[in-house]
């Protein structure tokens, strides 16, 4: 099975990453960009074929080493 | 409109950070993941109403600045 797991800042939690992208972008000439804000994806291959057990796992994984959850959300995303 | 891009390492590509969180996995006791894989995800606000323009302007957006096109790949999704 394969899924994905989004980490994204949660709203009010700076973002220099996000407004340096930001500010290249308008460097490069490209306007209208009004806000970037920068997360990361895991793609996992699991040896699981139940989805809610695959998805409490997983859960478990971001809680413990994938996201910080003080300052970020994920979510999961079955793939396949 | 609030568009996320998708930045993934390519097929065959090596991702030594992917296989170290697999080892983290490992250690904390997570059995039965056979990869990870790391990507980005930007969220970025466009001051732009129609769909096709923003895919356009983001995808050269991606061409130009957030992916290394030599070694990942880029997907475009339009959220509202």
């Amino acid at each position: 099975m394969h899924a994905r797991i989004f980490v994204t800042l949660k709203n009010g939690v700076l973002d220099p990453q996000g407004q340096a992208i930001e500010g290249s972008l308008s460097s490069l000439g490209f306007e209208g960009v009004d806000a970037v804000r920068q997360g990361k994806i895991f793609d996992v291959k699991l040896d699981e074929t139940d989805h809610e057990v695959a998805k409490e796992k997983l859960a478990q994984m971001c809680e413990k080493l994938l996201a910080n959850t003080v300052i970020e959300n994920y979510s999961i995303e079955i793939v396949d």
